[in-house]
């Protein structure tokens, strides 16, 4: 067993961002402010730079045109980079030395950012440790582990509506147990200090007991929502339910969906949170989604920002490492 | 039942371009003479322009090679966007509910010009009608009713062969009943004032009474070529064909084929149009097809130009709302 | 049957690309040593250019994601043309006109170059054929018949570590009958004035005795090894392999396999080549491909390079017709 993947190089910048664990809060606010001045607003043009002038970031992603995949093509360019798309799921290669020799050619065509979705745990840090000095290896998901941009903007999103993070209770509600969205954002959440973190699932959604420390855990939402600031609800698999008895998504709306009645045991000022895509009628009622306290369309919105506020903070570690 | 979505901003400028259905022939003039001045002269660089710099134009293709994809694309491009691609088919999605939401996501990343080809009548309008008031919707394509480019495309094809319209006789041949092309050239040919539209069809490919208002029907090709300026012949589904019997294709030839004995009864002047792909053999002779009268090619050439034509016109107009 | 096309125009300059066949040696160092200048340091960004300022680069590749796919693509944005990619594989059309009917609609997009991969022989001349006078079109890989830029980029390796080709002896391992990169290496080589060409191989994968004029045959590998400067091995297809007796990979690996012991008998500065994707433990073994003598990673961090110097060379000889 290897010791994880140092992210950061000797300035303590990061050079690659596989997960959010162990990111100091400096680090993550850094980012959100960054990312704060990438917003744009509605009608205009959106913000443009040169930070990766004349850099190739190759988005390798086994699905070509999933949104974040668009979302990351989106950020690179619009900072100056050449992007191209690779359909690659480099872990559906036979054998291990074989992704070494793919990541070697691909890193042979001058690139020097790569954007990895990958199924599979541990692929991206494999990539990471193989490349080049200079080349730096951004997560876009990885299996349940990991979804460190996604993680990024949900603790933006949560700090544009809440300004500070050490007095709230966020609750995670419902396919936890298999959610990387969720452990990305109690990593980002935890590191900056939120007063308390919950999680409400059916037993074989809850994670296993040594991850999320420090969470408290509830099988009743009721319970579990009660005076909460932020209410983060998780996509559930309508076909997995499905393939039960068909009773099974009214029953799971019932113990585990947010409707309006339920959201009103929350802190009246309580923002209700979805990372996409949303099985309306299912783990959220529509009206709790288009409500005024839903900022599920600001969590989008947020996603090129963040990610160009990674690739840009990336490129600067790299030219302050080289200077 | 809905009104129908204005695609004209208060100025009178187009907003959206869902159809060519009620539009002024001045504004359809005005998109020709700048669709002009983007042709292209063969061995030399495409025109180009800023137009649309700093924008993004998002192509939403179920297939995303088609032909009119790489067009808009390339259109996009060279007036100064980012062009991205998605592989979307907004109508396979189970609920109506969640085309807002994907639309939305989209929205988010701050695409100004959605492009969309969707197999099912309305998807585009749909759209149209929940983009932010910046952002501009274009049919790429829509089920059997509306491909607005490609009426754009054909009605200057015309324009550079016959000059002006009023004078003209127009004969569309072939599935009709089908075809989003012939829908599309026939809004815009009576709108710039073509004297006589006439279809030819077997009954099974003829639209139906309330549509093509105005146009003569002929089942016999030699009656509805007699004469006219210009003939637009249509795509046989050779596939469709072939399921009945295996004779059925060279009897649809006989009856509806373009010949170069059939043309001859035409206006010595007609030219020769079809959009593409060609069933050489079928629909039209090949000796036609690449024949002194067919403008076949120049339909081509006129794609990206309308495109650029149609995309400047739309940035033109959101910078007069927004001054 | 006609004759070749002549790739050259009236200057003795590239139009096309299509076959290293009859190029002279004088224009092959030629773009050997405009690739040198297109080499890029790891850890720099990629040299750039504007050679194809306002081109179009059209990739047409049966699979979209290839890595030669990305190589081209990248080789044409870093000398500034804009790049489509289509999946077109046009011998899958079912007439022979309809391919020229596909030509023709994409050429009217106003593409200057394009790029062809496709699985059946003649398609790329055929297409070179029938392009405006401008256009120039480039082969990503022809059947088993040619690859132009890998051999290129081969003969490039070859003269970065050997430095000059005349007393070199060059051998070829493995499949070479069904190899169309031992095609274009040979091409390359040979015109080059390398002393010598030996291809080793079991029967079944030896090529026709018309071709590879010269080359001396060897059915054991430890002899046709001994003395020379260069193996290059070609990829086995694993799965053909394996579809009969289950012990056959290892037989192969023992007859034909690349091991230390048997590149000892080489010459003590002999280096070793693969155009990957590798086999490990099939044609070569690990510490092989990674040892001391390997240049396999050298091959392809040429490709980039190869592939903006042979667009670079066709822009510079059209501008040069033009003027």
């Amino acid at each position: 067993m290897t010791s994880p993947l140092p992210q950061l190089d000797s300035n303590g910048r990061l050079r690659h961002l596989i997960t959010l664990d162990g990111l100091e809060p400096g680090l993550i606010l850094e980012l959100l402010d960054r990312a704060q001045a990438y917003q744009c607003l509605p009608g205009r043009l959106p913000p443009r730079g040169d930070e990766l002038s004349g850099w190739t970031v190759a988005n390798l992603f086994a699905e070509p045109s999933t949104r974040t995949r668009a979302s990351f093509e989106l950020a690179a360019v619009r900072l100056g980079a050449d992007a191209i798309n690779l359909d690659v799921m480099l872990s559906s290669r036979a054998k291990g030395e074989s992704i070494i020799d793919t990541i070697y050619t691909l890193q042979a065509m001058q690139v020097d950012v790569f954007v990895i979705r990958d199924s599979q745990a541990g692929i991206v840090e494999f990539v990471a440790r193989h490349v080049g000095d200079h080349v730096s290896v951004i997560s876009g998901g990885e299996a349940h582990i990991s979804h460190p941009t996604q993680g990024l903007l949900d603790a933006l999103t949560i700090q544009q509506h809440k300004g500070a993070f050490r007095d709230l209770t966020v609750t995670f509600v419902g396919d936890i147990r298999h959610s990387r969205v969720a452990r990305s954002a109690y990593r980002a959440l935890t590191s900056l200090g939120v007063a308390e973190v919950r999680l409400v699932a059916p037993g074989e959604m809850m994670p296993e007991s040594h991850e999320f420390r420090g969470a408290r855990r509830f099988s009743s939402f009721d319970e579990g929502i009660a005076g909460t600031d932020v209410v983060m609800m998780l996509r559930i698999q309508r076909e997995r339910i499905a393939e039960a008895i068909p009773t099974d998504i009214d029953r799971y709306h019932e113990l585990y969906g947010l409707t309006a009645a339920r959201l009103a045991r929350a802190n009246k000022q309580a923002i209700v949170m979805h990372p996409g895509p949303m099985n309306r009628g299912v783990e959220i009622a529509s009206d709790v989604a288009d409500g005024p306290q839903s900022v599920i369309r600001h969590q989008v919105a947020n996603g090129v920002a963040i990610r160009m506020a990674v690739l840009a903070h990336v490129a600067e570690a790299r030219r302050r490492r080289a200077s």
